[in-house]
């Protein structure tokens, strides 16, 4: 075994210590430190913060850098507001006490150092009386001192970003005096660079106008800092993981790197914040742009790296993902390359969502369906299946098909499993609501011929049940099953099924679903848990009867061929395309299926007229896992309710004229 | 009569005809035509958009655009955004075909202006490649022309404000070259003035850092363009209304036209979108900082004022908001000056909420409590009364005045009202429920022995009702009828009370809404809506017994003293206190109650375990009115729900010593 390979092994045991905030074993760290002593050796400790609890963040960074001090690295490296975690919002606006606080245990940290640098974020108050209150900013503490203050320039404001609504940018990059601390100066120190280090956090290093088509700011900081020579860029990051998002970030760092002929260390927070998945796989390139080394995804991890000699490892990336480093350009059904980092996000998702909450047990509907049963083999996953509990609800319409599938899942997976017949529910419910339905008809008119109650009314009665468990039982929450596809159309029951504490698939398509279904029976450790049956048989919520056939109504008669509607969505999302375009591209469903223009133009209208309605139902959706490039996560995208009436077919120009004449 | 008074008593008459997009009669144009034939007359054209309906509000501004030019208007003014309504949000972002759109109307807009000047606003596209895609523009529009284009500078992003996620902000104040519309270039024109007016947008009038102790941008606007000496400024707002706003928004006009010895006009939305309500109020301030002119509060209207000969009507704030025109400094149970337009507020957030989402009528639970009976009168007054149904939905545990009171408020306000009695729901419900625990518990520990299952199975069965009626009826949505201060505590049910299509008095603290009670009960048209009896009872939601009284549990016994509880909820919203802070503090129920040491620690430990258990409530909110200076709105304020673990208390520094040792 080469010195390299052991320093690996060595480190993949001290990691399992360090995540639980345990001491490292003696023995481990006198063979790492030897192995070590050739020096310029730097941390990269990728860990995952819980948002505010400025204690355990601080003690684990405290553990952190007493275990490198006493394997003699050079310097260690935490994400962006390392103590505080990201992103901490409007909180420290409106309880800026906390924000002193974590002053107060930077300079507590400071104080434990010693040789061995560290490199950690926090949130900086500012005194000044121009901008706003805060700095998002790191501090290089070593010997006992804070030696100077890096402060972000750049702030990312879209999508889940909010840094703007409560931190003011730097006017400087690099290294700032650290007697400003918390005083709202911008002061250069004698050097923008620490030991000939270039620090950056985060989006400074995402605004390369020669990588980017499009840059969001005028300033460069990495530029700004390679200017000074730097032997080594370092920055602090809290990225979240996002469909293609890696591609893009691997491509522009390895960019930047051989641009400036400088190795560049990227550490990334790992853990969720509420919907926000955060993936850790930290990493560096060397001088010619080329990986040396790649922490692991979706786990905390001090991955130990000497940059100026190219001394590292690469862990692989979740699988898939390393064969398509190219940005996808156009739709497509091959969801292959994407289901692994789908499956660990929202396993992170979930797991961190449960635990930051105080949260262990999970109650969901098992219809016999896809997203339900998705869902279940996700929980089992990440809470544990002895913690979820699977309740088949049937009504008189489901079908012995669709209870014995539900059925046959939950003992594939080991589940807590239970039957609670709704029938009595609807009945009793039903017959209050036509008494109460009379009573309201004598009053007002314009009641539905044909309303959705009883298909309202059955999804309510669930939900009842699963809330009725989550309020008897501690812990527990009850989720939401809904996917992405049917929540732009607004099909899915207030109250009913897109109800729940938390709502796993909400960012994943029907049809990346079914790949993703396939994905879990052929790569999890059990194969094939959920039935085929599941897979084959076509979505439908089996609340009412299609009086066409006599049989459940299929979702796809509802709205339209889920591959197309996926496809909008896509088009829509990942390319900003419209109506107008939509009707001169073909979609993918077309090259295999005869569409009327006809048809289309009903589809596109009926999509549109849906999601204007869905916009009230988003705002209600509860915390989702962003999975894809972009969501309808009120946290990721808002569009104002009042806004349904949008003419997303644009107008011509001569009925301007006559309208406004 | 005098003239000028003669002027309002035509343009009142000729508002009403505008705002349903109407033609005014030839004779009052011709009559106002020869009494503005002195010139130098402003219109104030305060219109209420719908945001993303370019068609509606094009139409809209072009009706107002040839009344003025029929009248002899030299210049008229609409606010900001006009043509797209405010806040579009990231609507623009995810969908930039109507931001080309709204330019269509734009440049239609511009073909039918003569000689009247028209100033418009618009989001303009950004060919560029640096910075954000659009900026948040206005068109000086006159003889079929754009002849200029002001652009924002500042951009708020903060609270209920989110420019920069969108838009970019502009380098140069003032008059910018037409010919760079939607390029993305900024480029002065001849001159920073237009016919010697600066004009400006919004927030780039709210940094004067000789007003403010702390402003938030480097650059002053207003101060570039007094450089240039205008003879008039104007701003087009788009400025929502909120607790005490309008005193620091009259000192702040008053003091820079003032300070710039300049007259300044400001022309600001009417109308809500969504959560947030725009007041109107437009306003036009002389040289000397006197207000010589000022719109009504919460109604369309086209104010015409001569700024320079100080012509003008000032019509009335909202009562009480006169008396008070300095800023509020501590908390005060002293509500009255805020009620008149607290009353506003709401009324028009419901009245657009429904117009502009196509909604009609809306149904309640009418309990006989506070909440309720609040919720019930101003949504008569909203939608009218034909429109509201009230439930009374009483268990076993509701008393004979509960059911009584709510019968008589129904009455009183004339809406619709029945009785729907919830026991057959909560029994079978509780069957249900009982065996399906069995079962749960035979797998589960951890099981409650005092839960709050049979509250929430009754609060859920109403909401069962209320959903039902909705589903069943054309155009009708359930009201969610929680206050703040209950919101707070997360004193709500999830898919009970705290679900519905909207939440009116959600922004409302408790303490207000007993002041609010008495006060609709003495200001409406109507005396004495609200039965005493109603006003007089302690707040509970029935829906336990209180094993120590045998009676229904009040919510003070399970929380804490409502003064208390609103004072804490003020101190953190509006002076960013913190725990240490309320126990060095005498709170005002302090003045008239004894308190212990202890008590007060009891409640306040209260308040922020509950606050913290509660921001996932706060997450699944219904879009709600926002009416104070600080909320819960989730477009206003954002916690990540894995926050909760936050210690408000602080730290000592010799335990983060002992800590990280």
């Amino acid at each position: 075994m080469t010195n390299t390979n052991r320093i690996y092994e060595l480190s993949e045991i001290a990691d399992e210590k360090l995540k639980n905030c345990e001491k490292v074993e003696q023995e481990i760290i006198f063979e790492l430190k030897s192995l070590l002593s050739y020096g310029g050796y730097v941390g990269l400790a990728q860990i995952n913060p819980i948002v505010g609890d400025i204690e355990y963040n601080s003690k684990k960074i405290a553990n952190y850098i007493k275990y490198a001090e006493s394997i003699g690295l050079d310097m260690i490296v935490f994400p962006e507001l390392s103590i505080m975690g990201y992103p901490i919002e409007d909180t420290i606006d409106r309880h800026p006490m906390i924000v002193q606080e974590n002053i107060k245990w930077l300079e507590g940290l400071a104080k434990i150092t010693r040789k061995t640098t560290a490199i950690v974020g926090f949130v900086e108050q500012r005194a000044k009386s121009v901008g706003k209150r805060f700095y998002n900013s790191a501090a290089v503490l070593q010997n006992g001192e804070i030696k100077g203050i890096v402060r972000k320039s750049l702030l990312p404001t879209y999508c889940e970003f909010n840094d703007y609504r409560y931190t003011e940018p730097s006017s400087l990059s690099g290294m700032q005096l650290s007697n400003t601390l918390a005083t709202g100066e911008c002061v250069q120190a004698d050097s923008k660079l620490f030991n000939g280090c270039a620090i950056t956090i985060c989006e400074d290093c995402w605004n390369d106008s020669e990588f980017f088509d499009r840059v969001l700011y005028s300033r460069n900081p990495i530029e700004e800092l390679a200017a000074e020579k730097p032997k080594l860029f370092i920055n602090c990051s809290a990225s979240p993981s996002r469909a293609k998002k890696e591609q893009l970030k691997h491509n522009m760092l390895s960019f930047i790197s051989s641009k400036y002929k400088t190795p560049f260390v990227y550490v990334n927070q790992v853990g969720a914040t509420d919907s926000i998945s955060f993936d850790g796989t930290s990493r560096v390139y060397n001088s010619k742009g080329e990986l040396v080394a790649r922490a692991k995804s979706f786990e905390e991890q001090l991955l130990i790296v000497n940059p100026e000699k190219g001394i590292g490892k690469i862990y692989p990336l979740t699988k898939g993902l390393e064969k398509s480093l190219t940005e996808q350009k156009v739709f497509t059904l091959e969801y292959e390359s994407d289901l692994e980092r789908t499956y660990k996000t929202i396993i992170q998702g979930i797991r961190d969502y449960f635990n930051k909450c105080g949260l262990k047990r999970a109650v969901l509907g098992l219809s016999g369906g896809l997203d339900s049963t998705v869902c279940a083999v996700l929980l089992a996953d990440a809470i544990g299946k002895e913690n979820v509990f699977g309740v088949s609800m049937p009504s008189g319409i489901t079908s012995i098909e669709s209870k014995s599938d539900a059925e046959e899942l939950a003992v594939n997976l080991g589940i807590n499993f239970m039957e609670a017949p709704i029938g009595e529910m609807v009945t009793t419910t039903t017959k209050c609501l036509n008494k109460i339905f009379e009573i309201v008809e004598s009053k007002w008119d314009f009641r539905y011929k044909k309303s959705f109650t009883p298909d309202n009314v059955q999804a309510r009665s669930r939900a009842m049940f699963l809330w009725g468990i989550s309020n008897e039982f501690a812990s527990c929450i009850p989720i939401a099953t809904s996917d992405k596809s049917e929540l732009y159309m607004g099909y899915a029951t207030i109250n009913g099924d897109m109800s729940g504490g938390f709502a796993p698939i909400a960012d994943v398509p029907k049809t990346k679903l079914f790949a993703f279904a396939r994905w879990l029976n052929a790569n999890r450790e059990q194969k094939n848990a959920i039935p085929e049956a599941v897979i084959l048989k076509k979505p439908g919520a089996e609340l009412a009867i299609d009086p066409k056939t006599g049989k459940p109504l299929i979702a796809e008669d509802a709205l339209m061929p889920y591959e197309f509607l996926d496809e909008i969505i896509w088009r829509i999302e990942n390319k900003n395309e419209c109506y107008n375009d939509f009707l001169n591209i073909e979609f993918v469903y077309e090259k295999h299926n005869e569409v009327t223009n006809e048809q289309k133009k009903e589809w596109l209208d009926k999509f549109y007229k849906r999601m204007s309605a869905a916009l009230y139902k988003w705002s209600i959706l509860p915390p989702t896992v962003i999975v894809e490039a972009r969501s309808i996560n009120k946290f990721d995208y808002r569009q104002p309710i009042t806004s349904g009436r949008i003419n997303y077919k644009g107008y011509d120009k001569s009925y301007i004229a006559q309208v406004l004449s």
